[in-house]
């Protein structure tokens, strides 16, 4: 069974459009840009078309690449006071002069809509009500919506990142689950894909895990996304493994727009976060 | 090979107190007790006695147990502003009245020498240098100094506490371990216990790991430890594991000393922290 997180993110936009709707105050999200990356385009392009579609207030401000991390701490420090503004997201990768860890850390942690920063973290960590990530969320609502439980289940994670690896471990451990998570230096891979449950896969590899390596009737998440010679593949060989498992996501339409819809729950969830102060 | 915690802490404590001899200004660390708990009574004496021998400050602040949590934010914050103290600790566990975490939050995030604030917690995350928690750091201390590697090791720790596991798998991961996290949740606990090259438990439950559990030439680390009839047991059947396996840690002798001597580490580091800034 394909895991379909387009049909999923259809879902959460509409819930949430329904919810807006009887908002006098709409939500506003701020997507701050430095220079003028061509992947960031097409991603603020979707952030755009979210907001459109639920209905929230949006505004995108570009910067040029030549500014100093102190202006953007400026920026970010008049959004931070500004009472309009819900959710703040800093578009990443930023310029190599800027100071990428102090300008995250600079927004307000309820108005920390990507949940990178370090307190929010923390709030993960220790298990407590914060903004989280957008990927790992993303992959959470997958396996909720699917109603495919994690207590007691083996899940093993390929990949260590601050973005995906550790805070998916978090959340899924505090759902119950055994987790391993291997990377790079990890040896015998196949010992650990094989004995998963639940396999997440978040290398950036193009067909890292082949038929062989996937226990039969596995569920298996497809994080990563590699494109060459402009389509895109996952990490996961697809056509190999999807006939061994019980449920695999694609690339794309798998974990991709979940990212988004995650978003757009955190700047409605950053939104009553603020109210309810 | 017994791994000696009481051999490591004295080598430690002799090292600081090297140092601390040199500093005109002493370091201090500061110890919040609130109510009259009888463990904390003694974990209490051999922070006092740490600080005595090393040559750091120390104050004792008791406060009676029906004080309010506003009473002892107060404390805090005087002892935040004071340049003279450089680490608080507020020794747990804390009475039902009050607000733990809002209490172990209002330490600055630069005297917190217990690691447990969130900002602490989110800089492990990222793996930014911070004040990182006790156990966990004389865990990987212990595995330092007797040069035991952990890349590309497999490590299973059971338990996900914020206090042990979850922290101690972070920190492992960095150093390119494959980390396994098992918990009372977790199904065929003795197949994860078998793969490990490293074993590390924190449940508190005695003897719950047994010879036929562990790999051999294994290398056992016991956070555990429970008191019976006034002797003290590990979570490791000690008697039975210890010939099968390259390493253990005794308990009593193991990893509870190294937590002192890691909060004597993490008060000179706060000291340098704050005179660098």
């Amino acid at each position: 069974m394909i895991l379909d997180g387009n049909g999923i993110k259809q879902e959460i936009l509409n819930d949430l459009k329904n919810e807006v709707i009887f908002l006098t105050e709409k939500p506003k999200l701020v997507v701050i840009q430095i220079g003028n990356d061509e992947a960031s385009n097409v991603y603020i392009k979707q952030k755009v078309k979210m907001c459109d579609y639920i209905g929230y207030n949006y505004e995108h401000i570009k910067l040029d690449s030549s500014v100093s991390t102190e202006d953007v701490l400026d920026v970010i420090d008049k959004l931070n006071h500004d009472n309009d503004v819900n959710g703040i997201l800093v578009q990443m990768p930023l310029p190599n002069h800027i100071d990428t860890s102090l300008v995250q850390n600079a927004v307000l942690p309820e108005k920390d809509v990507d949940g990178l920063s370090l307190l929010n973290s923390g709030m993960l960590m220790h298990n407590k009500d914060g903004l989280y990530p957008c990927t790992p969320l993303g992959v959470m609502e997958i396996l909720k919506r699917y109603e495919i439980s994690l207590m007691s289940k083996n899940v093993t994670i390929v990949g260590r990142s601050n973005l995906v690896g550790k805070p998916l471990a978090l959340l899924m451990l505090n759902e119950g689950a055994t987790v391993t998570i291997c990377h790079s230096k990890t040896k015998n891979l196949e010992e650990f894909t094989k004995n998963a449950d639940i396999l997440v896969v978040a290398t950036g590899k193009k067909h890292l895990i082949t038929k062989d390596m996937v226990k039969d009737g596995a569920t298996i998440i497809d994080v990563g996304i590699t494109k060459v010679d402009g389509k895109l593949y996952g990490d996961v060989d697809f056509d190999s493994v999807k006939d061994k498992v019980k449920y695999i996501t694609p690339v794309p339409g798998g974990v991709g727009p979940m990212t988004v819809a995650m978003l757009a729950m955190n700047v409605l969830k950053a939104y009553k976060i603020q109210r309810s102060k």
